[in-house]
C-alpha cells in the first residue's frame, strides 16, 4: 500500500477541518444519536467530544512544548482517558462543539506560528509507555487520532440501528466492528 | 446494549447532514488524502463519493418505489458496486461533492413528501440475495450505509499515516481495522 509521508501543511489541512466536520455531524441531532454508546464502558459521541477537548487542552500542544524545550526530563504526563466525564459535566453538546472549535483554532494558530523545521520534527520526547517518540510522530498521531474518533462516532451511531437493518447487517462492515 | 428503534424523522436527521459533512471533510484537501486507498482493490475517498452518488440515483429511492408499488414482482435490481469507476470519470472531487449534495437533497425532499405511514414502513420488497426486506429496513440501511462510508473515509485517510505514527499505532484502533 502506497501511503503518505508526514507533511505539516497536509496534517494541518485535516486538523483544522475537524471542528466544522463534527459540527455538521452532531449539532442539533436528537439525543438518542449523541448520548447512546456501544454498551458497557464505551463512549457516546457526547463523551468523545469531551475527550477531544481534553486532548487539546492537556495533551498535544503540551507534549510538543516538552519536546521542543530544553528540559532534562522530557517524559510526558499520562493521558487521562476518563477526564471528560468530569470536565463535560453540565455542558450541552452544543457547548462542547463550540469549546472544541475555539481551542482547536487556538492550537492550530499556535502550531503554525512555531514555523517548525525538519530538525524540530525530528526532536524527541519520552512517552510514559513507549519511550522515545519524535515530534513528527506526535503530530501524525494527533491527525490520526481525529480520524479515529470520527470513525468511532460514525460506528457508535451506526450501531444504534443494528437491530433495524435486518439481513443487510451482512453488508455493513461497520456493524461488525 | 440499548439501541434505537427506527424513527423516520431521526433517520432523516442523519441522511440530510451527510452532504455538508463530506464537504467539510474533503473539499480542498490535498490529492494525497483523497485519491489514495487502502491498497489493492479498495476505494479512495474519491471512489466512495462516486459510490454514494450512484446509490442516490439507482438504489435507495428506486427500491423504495418498488416496495410501495403494486408490481407483482418486487425484486430489486442488483446494486453495482463498481459503477462509480465509470460514472466518476473526468469529474473532480468538488464536482462529486456538489452532485451528491444536489441528488441527496432531491431524494430527501421526495422522501419527506411521501408522508410514509407505519403501514408503508412495514411493506416488503425482495432483495436479490436476502429475500424479503421491509421499507423500514431499507431506510435504516440507507442511514447506516452513510455512516459506514464516513467511517471508511476516516479509516482510509488515517491509514496514510500508518508508517508515521511510530509506536502510537498500538493505541489507534483505526489503523488495525
Amino acid at each position: 500500500m502506497d501511503t503518505l509521508n508526514f507533511n505539516l501543511a497536509q496534517a494541518i489541512e485535516v486538523l483544522e477541518r475537524t471542528p466544522n466536520l463534527l459540527d455538521s455531524m452532531l449539532r442539533g441531532l436528537s439525543d438518542g444519536w449523541t448520548t447512546h454508546n456501544e454498551g458497557g464502558e464505551t463512549w457516546s459521541p457526547y463523551d468523545v467530544m469531551g475527550h477531544l477537548i481534553y486532548g487539546e487542552n492537556s495533551n498535544w500542544i503540551t507534549r510538543m512544548e516538552i519536546i521542543l524545550s530544553d528540559k532534562p526530563d522530557k517524559t510526558f504526563a499520562q493521558f487521562d482517558r476518563f477526564a471528560q466525564f468530569e470536565l463535560s459535566k453540565g455542558k450541552t453538546l452544543s457547548q462542547l462543539l463550540d469549546e472544541f472549535k475555539a481551542v482547536r483554532q487556538k492550537n492550530i494558530t499556535y502550531l503554525k506560528a512555531k514555523n517548525l523545521t525538519e530538525a524540530d520534527l525530528g526532536k524527541k520526547g519520552i512517552h510514559p509507555a513507549f519511550g522515545e517518540v519524535s515530534l513528527k510522530q506526535l503530530l501524525s498521531t494527533w491527525t490520526v487520532h481525529d480520524l479515529n474518533h470520527l470513525a468511532q462516532i460514525s460506528r457508535v451511531m451506526a450501531k444504534q440501528y443494528k437491530q433495524e437493518v435486518g439481513p443487510w447487517v451482512e453488508y455493513l462492515r461497520i456493524l461488525k466492528s
